[in-house]
């Protein structure tokens, strides 16, 4: 393993998530909050370890396996630093409730252990809010942006960090695609600030919530989430910018190049739009008896099954008071999640269509056992290997839904809660249901369950290999087998 | 497709299952009960509608599709006709009712829509009984075992019925392995009947008790289960011999032909007997400061996990009370279940050793892209074929739950009892947790949602695809894709 390499990078992260706290820093002296403070111990420690990545090592070779150690690595780390102005800032019970919240943050989940959120100061709100849309994109991809580097090292780090079945480049340089991903991700955040205070949500509120939107987060900087604002208008932006945010952004590329036609014709969003269609249809005809309104439960259905499917977690009413059915669709929602290539979690339309097309697959295969099948995808077919791959993801997948289910129920005592708790972290959703749900939070569990409910979350952002292979003694081995 | 053939293998069937009835009518007039007639228009439709039967068509030629076709039809049929004595008893509340308890006696699930079966009739209680005899070995294994038929049609029928991820020949000879299997099936369960009634439980009873024990069932003629006998001896034999019919029956053959050291080499067996001690001394710790002794807290831990992980369902305790630490791992056993080969049922040990293999072997090929891993199970190296058909039917068992618990939360409002019911129905295990725990019963479920639910346990029992088959309408083209 190239260890210089190693440290030389994650130095370079760490450098970029100190300069990524100075936005929080300028907001508390906007708002001449003393609390502030609480940001330059954390800066300073940073700036310190980062002169490590001073001088560049000779041998900048890296392979799979320093790609993913450094993408695992450099998120545990940013967490943990993360979290030093959480506690310094004395807003948190313990230092893993700090961590936790961190990690909800920078993994886009929005799951937090605050019962009440409006007595933060604004510099801590920002921070919150800012971290979901530092690790929507991903802090790799950003650094890849700023930083140059050879081609065959920055596919090893994107491909750990960024989200679905396949990683593509959109232009022949890594760094090139990581540049137009931000620019369209920032004036899309952007946008969505415009529209929302276009609609009477006042500015610092806007921005908090268009990064929550936009890395499909969920952190609300008020106690009752959306639903605070009491707006349609509102709603229905937030509903809408949720699902953009859930598209994949190499169809917003092909969309600025001209290629609309092609973007259109994708396979993953007909079904992610299909999903979200149906679906609506379905808890709006379950709920309407409870909201008594046509519109008023079209909306409701259409807000909360954008911000679930998107694994962003924002609310505008407490859905875990929905009738089990809807309920149960949320729950599946959670687990299949946004496209591959966007900001959301969850196991993606496209992993769970090419597992749909696997099993049709092979029930063909047994009917007509000489026959030759093939599983196609977006035009292309699939080979053997990425259906393998995508199979062996969905079985960890459900083996860390079981494994985070059957360590919480050490701690508590309710199935429901615990299971859709682990459902919700790993699929970087945020509210699951029952103590868990809407209205909850995830104060009430032990410092060891929020520990564990960090690495859910941890895995499931990076989409389980990287976290896998960081705990994996066969990682640190010199001759692998 | 060779329609004659597979009406004249149906009729075949049918003719058994009309035989199958005999020892329920002889047990009716035994113990002089008037309502003994309710067996006699059912063997008397069977006996008609085997008269298609009678002639053997010339071309007896069939292939996978229609192996899988007339086992799945075989399966719906007996359960149809199976239900015509409940429903005649005048017992069962409705048609509903009776087809969702003979489905779940065929299928060896032992879930139950009654609150009390110790009013019901002796004939009718050893159907009951009896059904989980037939079904734990399979009833085309039965016909194999008294019909000469070819060899490739033999395999094709037997492999749709069979658990587990791979259907291997005892002997040369289908029809020897069938004959084999059933001869130590017999010779078991007369040795559990003889140990019970050894250890003071009626005759009539223990052969009950040991149809449901060797079958996996789990039907208990008793209000209050095997808990009724309150014996520690009982516990313990039923224990043992739970164990042993969840044990895959080829390795009794090895045994047989005195080929031992193989049968104890089993890596199936190994883990089978790890995950049973290791839950059980879990459990145990988990339970300690209920029962307060630890022999008694053995005892009940042992009955427990041996009665879940083969997926029987009996209970001497109410499990649903135990610490939510503690039913998580019930509920993991349920989802495993017992050895392939055997007579139980949910996903089989092998095919879990399988799945955990593929994931390990994925995280090498990530580490070491160019390094060349196989995965090897029982020495011999696992083809990509059936790691892949492994790794989809997971997929499938998964798909299952999830939308047999959509469906349920349609009627009912506990994500729990829709949850649990699906998992148990599916693994044809029995009880599951809060409404339809070990104390519970499936009774309160609507018509609709108990034809759900016996759908899910033929699906179990058959291992999924005869039951996809059957519905799917690329079955019945005439030229697939």
């Amino acid at each position: 393993m190239n260890r210089r390499m190693v440290v030389f990078l994650l130095s370079r992260i760490l450098f970029a998530e100190a300069i990524l706290m100075l936005p929080s820093v300028i907001v508390g002296l906007i708002y001449r909050e003393a609390i502030t403070w609480c940001f330059l111990p954390a800066i300073g420690a940073l700036l310190l370890l980062s002169l490590f990545g001073l001088k560049k090592p000779k041998n900048t070779a890296i392979y799979a396996r320093e790609g993913f150690l450094v993408v695992a690595a450099a998120w545990v780390l940013m967490s943990l630093f993360g979290a030093v102005p959480f506690w310094l800032s004395g807003e948190f019970d313990s230092i893993w409730d700090c961590i936790f919240e961190i990690v909800s943050g920078f993994t886009t989940t929005g799951a937090s252990i605050l019962s009440s959120v409006e007595q933060l100061p604004h510099c801590i709100l920002f921070w919150r809010s800012f971290s979901h849309w530092i690790g929507g994109m991903g802090v790799l991809v950003f650094v890849l942006a700023v930083m140059p580097m050879g081609e065959e090292r920055s596919m090893h780090l994107m491909r750990a960090e960024v989200p679905g079945p396949v990683v593509g480049k959109l232009v022949p340089r890594m760094r090139d695609t990581a540049k137009i991903l931000y620019t369209v991700y920032a004036a899309m955040t952007l946008l969505l600030v415009i529209l929302l205070v276009a609609g009477g949500m006042p500015l610092f509120d806007s921005v908090c919530h268009a990064f929550g939107a936009a890395g499909t987060g969920g952190f609300a900087i008020k106690n009752t989430g959306i639903a605070y604002y009491n707006s349609a208008y509102i709603d229905i932006v937030l509903s809408v910018f949720m699902l953009l945010f859930g598209v994949n952004f190499s169809l917003y590329h092909l969309i600025l190049i001209g290629r609309i036609k092609n973007a259109i014709r994708s396979e993953e969003l007909h079904v992610y739009i299909g999903i979200v269609a149906a679906t609506v249809a379905m808890i709006a005809v379950n709920t309407l008896s409870i909201y008594q309104n046509v519109g008023l439960t079209l909306r409701n259905a259409f807000f909360q099954v954008s911000s679930i499917i998107t694994t962003t977690g924002y609310s505008t009413v407490d859905f875990n008071r929905w009738p089990a059915f809807s309920r149960m669709i949320l729950l599946l929602l959670m687990m299949i999640g946004a496209c591959a290539g966007s900001t959301g979690g969850a196991m993606k339309v496209s992993r769970v269509v090419i597992l749909f097309k696997g099993v049709r697959q092979e029930v063909r295969r047994l009917l007509h056992p000489r026959a030759v099948t093939v599983v196609r995808m977006e035009g292309h077919t699939v080979n053997s290997g990425l259906l393998r791959a995508t199979l062996i993801f969905f079985v960890m997948y459900i083996a860390c839904l079981a494994i985070g289910t059957l360590l919480l129920s050490l701690g508590e005592p309710d199935f429901e809660t615990n299971f859709t708790a682990a459902v919700a972290c790993l699929g970087n959703i945020g509210p699951g249901f029952a103590k868990v749900g809407a209205t909850g939070n995830y104060g009430f569990y032990s410092g060891a369950s929020k520990v564990l409910l960090s690495l859910e979350m941890l895995a499931g952002r990076l989409e389980l290999f990287p976290i896998i292979i960081l705990f994996s003694p066969a990682t640190y081995r010199r001759v692998g087998k």
